[in-house]
């Protein structure tokens, strides 16, 4: 059974399963931030996957990454694998503006979070799954 | 032909063609830090390259990962495409270490680049580029 880091599974909100990945919400208002997660255990560099879920994963994390752009009309798509401080395998999709906090530097590291309030949060969630299904139909 | 930004010409030093990217090593010895530059012009965002380009970025990312892992003993890797200052697109392959700079932080953005000297420089790209034929030696 796939298993969840447990600072990820309090910091970040269940969005939907691809094949490989679980794709969740970080619960952080500040930036559209979704968080791609492989779903096989005890990985920590993107190398370790088979070549097969390397595939998948850029695959996904496109996939993601254009949904992510058509829903909040951004201006660049920043994807990266971290995991300094979480080790689990984990691929960071993030919607970045030129008058967000702080652009263009990355968004890690930096303040506080501030969660979502629940209709704000409803309504992404609702245009990002709206915007991955027609990518998937058309694809 | 294939377009380098000035700024990436600048800022990093060519190591070698992969059948996708370019390998640079960026002009700061403060991280052993790479950049892959897929040959594709006009291109900003990783959705953007055709899937067979996407399976190959993955693939010679890895490639690259497990190289700079060998040669380094690095605590993690950190691989990123942001894109938010330089526009064409260009994948970051760092290897983290538990005392550097600015662990566990990202590395971008933090005070100034420090140049490598040119026997130091040589050793690593050295050092990398038998890593690297070793593992396509392997494959």
């Amino acid at each position: 059974m796939f298993k969840l880091d447990p600072r990820i599974e309090k910091d970040s909100i269940f969005i939907k399963d691809l094949p490989l990945c679980q794709i969740r919400l970080q619960n952080d208002s500040r930036y559209p931030w979704l968080v791609l997660l492989p779903s096989r255990n005890d990985l920590t560099e993107v190398y370790e996957l088979t070549e097969e879920d390397q595939e998948l994963l850029i695959k996904e994390s496109s996939l993601v990454s254009k949904a992510l752009a058509l829903t909040t009309n951004c201006k660049k798509v920043n994807v990266a694998n971290l995991g300094n401080v979480v080790s689990q395998l984990h691929w960071h999709v993030v919607a970045r503006f030129e008058q967000d906090l702080t652009w263009p530097g990355p968004i890690w590291g930096i303040g506080t979070s501030v969660p979502w309030g629940d209709q704000k949060r409803a309504e992404f969630i609702d245009s990002f799954i709206r915007n991955l299904a027609e990518l998937l139909n058309s694809d």
